[in-house]
């Protein structure tokens, strides 16, 4: 089955200058997964209309989809519309579909001139439904243009699975080990991961209130194959653990 | 005075399935500020060697500083340290001195092959000091190799600080305005950045329990035009605030 990626580009200055906790990435990876789509790769950029433009333009290519959150809301550092459209090569103009989305929110004497420009649309784009505070996202050609704040950015997707294709569906089985030591586990668990083609295994440590150990994280496209490598993980936490 | 820049590439793909939320973006953010300098793009890549050697090799290129986190440990999964030895073209070896750290850590039958591979070091590099579990981060030229860990991360800048030399610090005043919408600010919003060179302004709207409003947020590298800036912003706020 085929192997479907995305690239995911998260747009914003604060989220670079540490003033505000991305989770855009996790609500999206988590949402796709079930759908047969990997993230590849993510990016988190400046509002910086040259280097939006190239990263949309370099993920397009690369990746079967690409979503992007931030900078479609109404004041002068919202220019991802506009880096999209450069981005395709395409023109840009305040569209009536748009218009109608914000007219179920907002009130004629409501629509100032910043107003409008949440419905500035790329030519060619499709709209993307916004639940939440109906200025609406936007896809062009497999770039969703969605929302950077998290609530409405959720929303968004509702209106999305239905334009995904996905392919084969990556699964993961978690085996805790407490009181493992990574590096005592690590030799079995390279030989498990070299024992079954097309599995990955991750060795997470977490240090909690005193406790420590690891989180084995298996990851692969067959779920009998994974069921396989589960036990192994529990023969191998319990061979070398203080259980 | 000069403008310094960072590049941060945070390597997992338990970071790109969602599984783990990175913090590691905004501590490192948060704490470069102060010194002076300022991301500039953070990538989130998978644990593929190539990918990590490119981007490193990319950003080390691009941006004055390059901090790099995760994949330092002693499983199969752990391939930083070889791909930055790649990225840079010089040889990888175990290293005496990274020995001595992890001896202060484990006696001698504890140091097996996988926890060995920890004292592995590109040529040329020097250590950084871990005090949390001792397995060392290393310094490749402008290039700052870390754990994940959050928390041994963030032990091992204590050990890096000394190594920065910082250019013009970016200084940040939040203004912020309930009950306002942003499409209400927008225009007077643009006009006071127009107003004050070298400043950006960000609008970010907040929703939480049933309250609504913007923040606003200057950001520049003159702290006095700042304090004018502020002074701006807090009359617009109660010229178009229900305050």
């Amino acid at each position: 089955m085929k192997i479907v990626t995305a690239g995911i580009i998260l747009i914003g200055d604060e989220l670079l200058s540490g003033r505000t906790q991305d989770t855009n990435l996790g609500t999206i990876a988590k949402w796709l997964a079930p759908l047969g789509v990997e993230v590849g790769e993510a990016r988190i950029i400046a509002d910086d209309a040259d280097v939006i433009s190239r990263t949309v333009r370099a993920f397009s290519d690369r990746f079967d989809y690409v979503f992007t959150t931030g900078g479609i809301g109404p004041t002068h550092d919202d220019i991802t519309a506009d880096c999209i459209a450069a981005a395709f090569g395409v023109g840009i103009s305040e569209r009536d579909d748009a218009m109608t989305e914000l007219r179920t929110r907002y009130a004629e004497d409501e629509l100032n001139a910043a107003r409008r420009r949440m419905a500035r649309i790329p030519d060619g784009a499709s709209l993307i439904k916004n639940p939440v505070s109906q200025a609406p996202g936007f896809q062009t050609k497999n770039v969703f243009t969605m929302a950077g704040v998290p609530s409405i950015m959720k929303s968004m997707l509702a209106d999305i699975g239905h334009r995904i294709e996905g392919g084969a569906k990556v699964y993961s089985r978690t085996v805790e080990a407490p009181n493992v030591g990574e590096g005592d586990a690590a030799k079995p668990l390279s030989d498990i991961e070299k024992k079954f083609e097309g599995v990955s295994i991750g060795s997470y440590p977490f240090f909690n209130a005193g406790l420590h150990g690891v989180n084995f994280v298996a990851r692969g496209r067959d779920a009998a194959v994974l069921d396989e490598v589960e036990k192994d993980l529990k023969t191998l936490v319990k061979t070398i653990g203080n259980l």
